[in-house]
């Protein structure tokens, strides 16, 4: 049997040993390695963290012996000695997994004090009293989070001490005060724990041990582990290190600084130093620090030896460092150092400028920014550094922050909105009734309906901000106001909502512009020569797709024709369509919408010009376009009641029966698609013929455009081959009657499991595949995304059924092999078939790079998120090269 | 450029070459060619046929002159001459297509006769009437089936000759006036041809060949082809052949005969004779057939010679014979033979009585019966020997068929029921609410709802008729009746429903009962003893699983939970469960379910004793269990207006809201299946603890029982393990209270995409799968079944997008792909897997052929289809043996 080695000297471990000494411990291994003054320690392995959990709590066999081993060295590098009376060496204790992680033990400071060290100490700097406040600490410290007493028995002691003594602040009491606490304090562990306070320091060694592995399961550890998705089994280090002392005089002191500023990314020192101080002062906030610059006066050769150090750790890291470091009688020590959490302006700003100092390359600079971080700067949002208080939270449906008058009307919304008034609309749910409201409105707060409803998909087209399915908010339409937990807001009461985070806050809330700094734009530009996907986006007007250009889109990936239909212009003719029962009265009301189609894509094939806009044919089933059937039914019943007239009764009865003919159990997998295609060809046919008549204009215009005309929902080759049919019938007529030649497409959208199994076959028909990923995740996991996000992918994620949201991050176990399927089985009937995604998975990190190694051929998404898919699909290309 | 041969002289061909020469013709060619006496003749090839189509109805190449020089052996062979004044040569002209097909031009007679040869053949028979009648009645064929003359207007002239002559009967023309009738025919078809009628008899027969060949593509052809899912590429063929005079005198005759009865397969002659007639005066019914045994009076020779020939047809062919002859002059000709159609009942008796016989193998027998023909005898049925007019027809829900009062509301059914009174439940849909209603009805007929409506779902669960979706009829609850073009049918007025047609008849239709004869049995017996897979029943009470072991289940392979939760005394219960804000509460009511479900269970299990038993446990969204959302609205706004008392106002607005909340945009893609049980644990340990002490109870009575424990709509593993380990947590419970070990299994079943993919997975955490393939169909395709097969499957069908309606036969490129990839990867990981499949799906033959390839252990089916499923089987492993 070989015996594991478990503990490491700092000298002998080095960076790359993160998973084994952790992140810390790794780093201060990586610190003394090159030279940096570290106070000497050691570092206990995660492993003997996994074996001592696994073991029944108990340390692996020798690990305690070989700490002891270790101790001694540093005994003989510092000579002091453990336990010793004359010339005590005292320890910290910390934990440091491989991933930072709030929630486990931290840290205990001193630890190796006793009732005779303490004497030591007291001889050594001069100052009983700080040497009995030492103690007294680290008896509070170890008392607490090594013996588990409650923090507040131990300030209840030093509270009755001050009271007596007619004391306001701890540092007032004297030293034999202290001395006293520190009797009451072995009386409280005694009581509290039945044995005495260890004054063994060998055995608060082990103890201390002991509660730094056993932090790892504490209940705040694991919380933390399932939100941040860290893997349970990679267990904490524990790093012994010697103490330094930053309170042994003037000319010693405790600083954090940042090699470069955190938040705006500035090639800046920015940090804070307390003079005479150990590390927990600065955090206990009695003193006020200094800010870093300071220390030039103060203490210029540290300030100087300093600067030199963070340069070093800068180049030698290669990433902006945040340092923790003490400084014990003029002389330098780094306690820790690790790459400095950052803003995403910081982070954009950084990982340029290093590029162009010359420290990291382009690719370097392009895997270090976080993707999806990214996206904070592409809307407006509520100033992250004020503290808010939200009223209720919903589904964060789109992002960006709006704030403005709460208005329960669309009516009254596009009569304030159009005078120059903010206003958020508030609705139980939004219909296409309300479209006029929410164009006049910063934002959408509704309270009932997912992810996918109305107010959620049209607000995510527009870029506005939206809260959806708060059903925390009781709305009173007839009172103009709602409730929320005893709160009520009336029309006109200012209120904000942040779509990131689904919240909703009363009264105005400080914003931030988004910016597009000329570094990102930089970064975007070499992602952009990295990446090999293109990237689209999902635009249904003019407005979008010329955001999306300024974005940086290649074109459009998917423009749904549905919006278009829903307009309040529109929606009685495409009414008067559904209600038609003959096929002459059904052609008669498309013959209306046919100018206004062409009109539209007419503006969306320009701003495009000349890259290819795909054009999704009429996909949600008819009854979207019909009023509301609950509310049709009371109002029937009110007239009845009220005997109205008998001919507005028989017409709504009629809407009513139509309504009724036309309602799906499940409208996902209903009448929908394609299969509205195959029903009513004269729908498609009217589609295909704006398209064609808004290029023939802008080819006479001399304005390049290429169409890919898109079927949806299609399960077989028969569905398209016969719509293409009709697409081509229409094609020919255009011909005819115009004497030109179009460049288009015809394709379709993946969008069902039977589709990506017979691939091949479509792919036959098929001049370009779109995945529309969200309707393959809800028909491959058999999930609703209206009802599941509400009611059970909660309970999924935390029961750990789920690691994510799959409709948010691609399920690639699922619908990642049955694209993998579709795609392979394409490309080997079609070698060349144009492969893209459209569903919102198309503006995800990890899902871009999942399609990057399928070998797709771009990735769409909406317009402002179009910055992050570059990005991430440049990542994904650096990431996956061989 | 090799020739192809495309004529076949008789004496060259044989029964194997059906593609080639059809069926009728092959049949010729083996008659000829077992010695038996069939007049001279040929055959034209199917493939010539599609030649002709191919090249714009050109004739290939040399084929013409195939076809005279044919002719030319035909003329030796009768020593008469084609054309010939003297002793003419006559031939009849057929088609015959590989698969027997009406719709297509079928037969001409006589053809050969012109204004010479009549002569001849007057000259031959003696009777001048007789030639000129033939003559007429071939240029009335050939002018309408070849020349497209409609044949009222041949009929017009006979009836003005007839009006002149004062005549009543076509044979009371006299010769001449008939000779006088084919001048007018001459003139009719020159008018309308703008050409003579053919003279040259070459030129006649060049013209018939043609016109069979374009019958092939004839509209009604076409419809039958599609209809019947035949190729279109097949073609016909055409057979010309010697006719033989069965109108020679009281020595001739013509007739048709089945070798067995083919309504009740008891082993007798059955079959008409029609003494000096040709046999388009059968077809024409002016004199009646004499049975067939007469010819043995008549012309005992003849009939001995036919009953040897009979005999010789039946032991060649192996099967029962349908049968053309004729004789002329004391001598039999046949004419054609074919396997005879049959039904269910003569098919099982004919199959086992050959197998007796010597005749047949048992392999053979069990292939020749049509699995799901045999259906038909497994539910009492509407007498198919009687006419009937449907009022109204709506969707085939539940076989079979009921007679008996309409009523319209469940209370009543119940009490008329009771007291002994068929009743029919009409309901517009029915609920929960109804069940007992059901129960005491002979059948069930709804105006609203689909395939897998409640009254559907209920019917077939409990083997009752059921008609539902039947959206002609309007029903009136309040005025207890319903309308149907014009007809108003009054509660207690007698009506019938067909559930296998889905037809609605006024008053009392002539009824058969199922009967599983003897013969039947032994076939059942025989199937048992070929086929691999298992047959297990889908069944919810004891009284189903009593008739599914009657009709030889071996075991339950899916029983339903939920309609126990339905039924009329436990839905309070389920309902405060549902209602329960806190788990104490839900606790409490699932505290009154269990020992009613512990009753359900025990039931069972005893009834399927010692044969396994498969539990799902509760799969459908809680709402489901909840009263009609839209008949509580309208009741809310009525007792509003009412001013009804404010408390019970309260609750029903209570009610209201919690519908509102579970509510769902797609419950098929819901909160339903085992994202229940991880919602509410408690829900499913109260389900598995019902079914452990039910097996405790049965144990302590000596009873062997086997559960095995489903959990449906699993997409990952660890739903099955979490919710397993819940399981067995009662399970350890039970153990401690009861001292007892049990024997189960758990598993789960497999009916979305993703469970497929990630079959090897969940396969290591499952002792069994289960193939929900309606749920998979549903999600593979995208199609909800409510939705889907209303409206637009249909549309599918009918473009001919797809061959089946997905739901009825199992579609093995999408759904079965998925199952395949399953089974691999299932049994990769667990070779021994128990794999079955429960969807409806597991009772269709093609589809158990399916799961037979796949290699599934067992097959589930409703009771009633068990003996179709046992069959299947048996045919699928027959037909699959390597």
């Amino acid at each position: 049997m070989s015996k594991k080695k478990y503990i490491y000297l700092f000298e002998e471990g080095n960076s790359d040993m993160r998973l084994l000494l952790g992140g810390k411990g790794a780093n201060l291994a990586e610190m003394t390695r090159i030279g940096l003054p570290v106070p000497p320690g050691f570092t206990i392995t995660t492993e003997a963290c996994i074996e001592y959990l696994n073991f029944d709590r108990t340390f692996p066999e020798g690990m305690l012996e070989n700490v002891f081993e270790a101790l001694a060295i540093l005994e003989k590098k510092t000579g002091r000695k453990f336990g010793d009376r004359e010339n005590p060496l005292l320890v910290s204790v910390r934990s440091g997994a491989a991933i930072s992680m709030p929630g486990m033990m931290d840290t205990i400071l001193n630890l190796g004090l006793n009732d005779e060290t303490v004497l030591g100490l007291a001889d050594q700097t001069g100052d009983r009293r700080f040497a009995y406040d030492c103690y007294r600490r680290f008896m509070q410290m170890f008392g607490n989070v090594v013996l588990g007493i409650e923090h507040q028995k131990f300030d209840e002691a030093v509270e009755r001490c001050k009271r007596r003594l007619k004391l306001i602040f701890d540092y007032e009491i004297p030293a034999d005060e202290l001395e006293r606490l520190i009797k009451e304090y072995k009386g409280l562990v005694e009581h509290e724990t039945g044995f005495d306070f260890p004054q063994d320091v060998k055995k608060q060694l082990a103890m201390a041990i002991q509660a730094v592995f056993d932090s790892w399961n504490n209940q705040r550890a694991k919380v933390y582990r399932r939100i941040n998705k860290i893997d349970d089994k990679l267990g904490t280090a524990v790093n012994v290190q010697a103490m330094a002392f930053g309170n042994m005089g003037p000319d010693s002191g405790t600083g954090v600084a940042f090699t470069r500023n955190p938040s705006t990314g500035e090639k800046e020192l920015y940090g804070e130093f307390l003079v005479n101080a150990q590390g927990e002062d600065v955090v206990a906030g009695i003193r006020t620090p200094m800010p870093i610059d300071k220390l030039k006066e103060e203490l210029p050769e540290v300030y100087n030896q300093f600067i030199f150090t963070c340069e070093k750790l800068e180049s030698h890291y290669r990433d902006m460092q945040d340092i923790e470091f003490t400084v014990e009688k003029g002389k330098l020590y780094m306690l820790q150092t690790r790459n400095g959490k950052r803003t995403a302006k910081a982070s954009v700003k950084v990982a340029v400028d290093m590029v162009n100092e010359g420290l990291i390359s382009i690719e370097e600079a392009l895997l270090r920014v976080d993707a999806e971080q990214i996206n904070q700067l592409l809307h407006r949002q509520i100033d992250g550094s004020v503290e808010l208080k939200a009223i209720a939270t919903g589904l964060p449906a789109s992002p960006g922050a709006a704030c403005g008058k709460a208005v329960f009307d669309a009516d009254l919304a596009e009569k304030l909105g159009e005078s120059g008034e903010k206003v958020v609309l508030v609705r139980s749910e939004t219909t296409p009734d309300d479209i006029h409201g929410i164009v006049h409105a910063q934002g959408v707060l509704t309270s009932r309906g997912g992810m996918t409803s109305h107010a959620a998909v049209v607000a995510r087209g527009m870029g506005k901000p939206c809260v959806c399915g708060c059903e925390a908010i009781k709305i009173d339409a007839g009172k103009r106001q709602f409730t929320v937990a005893g709160v009520v807001v009336k029309e006109g009461d200012i209120i904000t909502i942040d779509g990131a985070s689904g919240n909703v806050i009363l009264g105005e809330v400080p914003m931030v512009e988004p910016t597009l700094s000329a570094e990102f734009e930089t970064l975007l530009k070499w992602a952009d020569e990295v990446k090999t996907l293109a990237v689209r986006a999902n635009a249904d007007t003019p407005q979008d797709a010329a955001k999306a250009v300024e974005f940086g889109a290649e074109g459009i990936g998917l423009c749904r024709t549905e919006h278009m239909f829903m307009a309040a212009d529109r929606l009685p003719a495409v009414q008067e369509m559904i209600m038609a029962e003959k096929l002459a009265d059904r052609e008669k009301a498309l013959g209306k919408l046919l100018p206004l189609q062409r009109e539209d894509f007419y503006g969306i094939l320009k701003a495009m010009s000349p890259n290819p806009v795909t054009i999704r044919l009429l996909d949600p089933p008819l009854h979207e376009f019909l009023p509301d059937h609950e509310a049709l039914l009371l109002e029937i019943a009110e007239m009845k009641h009220n005997k109205a007239d008998e001919k507005l009764l028989v017409e709504k009865e009629e809407l009513l029966k139509t309504i009724h003919k036309l309602s799906e159990a499940n409208p996902m997998l209903g009448h929908r698609g394609c299969r509205l295609g195959l029903s009513y060809p004269e729908i498609y046919r009217m589609q295909a013929r704006a398209i064609f008549e808004a290029m023939v204009r802008l080819k006479e215009e001399g304005i390049k455009t290429f169409a890919e005309i898109e079927i949806p929902l299609v399960m077989d080759a028969a569905e398209l081959a016969l719509l293409k049919a009709e697409i081509f019938d229409v094609y020919e007529e255009i011909k005819k009657e115009k004497l030109v030649e179009l460049e288009f497409a015809i394709g379709t959208m993946i969008e069902l499991p039977r589709a990506c199994l017979l691939a091949d076959e479509i792919a036959a028909e098929a001049e370009f595949f779109s995945f529309g990923t969200n309707d393959l995740t809800q028909t491959t996991l058999g999930f609703s995304r209206d009802d599941a996000e509400g009611k059970f992918i909660p309970v999924y994620l935390n029961k750990k059924i789920l690691k994510d949201n799959p409709f948010a991050v691609l399920d690639r176990k699922g619908v990642g092999s049955l694209m993998q399927m579709a795609v392979e089985k394409a490309r080997s009937v079609k070698e060349d078939i144009l492969l893209g995604i459209c569903g919102e998975h198309g503006g995800e990190p990890s899902s871009i790079e999942f399609c990057h190694i399928l070998g797709l051929n771009y990735v769409s998404c909406s317009p402002y998120r179009i910055p992050v898919a570059r990005l991430a699909a440049a990542q994904a290309a650096l990431k996956n090269k061989r």
